[in-house]
């Protein structure tokens, strides 16, 4: 009898390890300001550009868009709608020595590691977001541990000289 | 009832003249060898990854699947199954001095004009393409027009030596 209750016991403890860890990984943080969360199923989206920085970036960008970013992309249509979701994914950006390799040159670049800067997203919510043009900024690293308060008040500012295209620079590549 | 027959036959000449030409924008060319025809809705498949290739080529691309390349790629499962297409849009790179404004300095690269070789797509079909390792090859410039015979013979040697991964280079950007 003592057996099974230590059995249930122990089965009962590690049940509540197990749910714990698992409410964790679920409870995404949000971002300071802003107060958003990764978006679920982001990396499904489609593509609206691609991208290189040098200098301190140094990375290789893949702009996404949710279905409400795409359709406005796609038909020209400016301010982007409530709701419109844009993603930029970045990885370091570093040489691809089994392509190089085969053009016989070190010609091919290809995404890294993550940056500290992989994920950012721009949220539009007209009302929420007055402020700030409409749009919420978010960043993110590999872990999903969003940046700083201070990095999310330069978000804005830096987006201000895109006013006429609704702070988005990135366009559709066609 | 002369006018009538005349503007009856201008009419009717005219939708044949409508129909036809959408007829020709329907009937897509198909490659050399290979025989492929651009996917439907290739635009819309979700993201492998990106690069930059310097060189002559001097592109940006992104890489896009099919579902059944996507799942392939994210369950790390070799060889990929008949019915795989993997696509790739490359764009000329050129500076955004727009972007560039912003960040006060020459280092953002973006998009520019198509080039010659703006798409290509790798059909998995392991039957009909069973000489060159079940792969099918095709490129396309932006008007659609499939490559001429003698650049499509290079497609399989040159993915040669990514035997070990099926032919294909490009690796799953997480």
């Amino acid at each position: 009898m003592k057996r099974i209750t230590f059995l249930l016991v122990a089965v009962g403890t590690l049940s509540v390890v197990a749910f714990t860890a698992s409410r964790q990984a679920d409870e995404e943080a949000a971002t300071p300001i802003f107060g958003i969360k990764i978006p679920h199923g982001y990396r499904d989206w489609r593509l609206v550009s691609v991208a290189h920085e040098e200098g301190n970036l140094n990375d290789l960008r893949a702009i996404l868009g949710n279905d409400l970013a795409i359709k406005a992309y796609r038909e020209g249509k400016l301010p982007f709608p409530d709701g419109t979701i844009i993603a930029r994914i970045a990885w370091s950006y570093v040489p691809s020595e089994e392509n190089n390799k085969v053009f016989g040159r070190a010609q091919s670049f290809v995404p890294g590691p993550a940056p500290d800067w992989y994920l950012q997203f721009m949220v539009k919510d007209s009302k929420k977001y007055a402020t700030t043009g409409g749009w919420g900024f978010a960043q993110f690293n590999k872990d999903g541990k969003p940046a700083d308060e201070a990095m999310h008040k330069t978000c804005f500012p830096c987006h201000e000289p895109a006013k006429a295209r609704d702070l988005v620079f990135t366009r559709y590549a066609r």
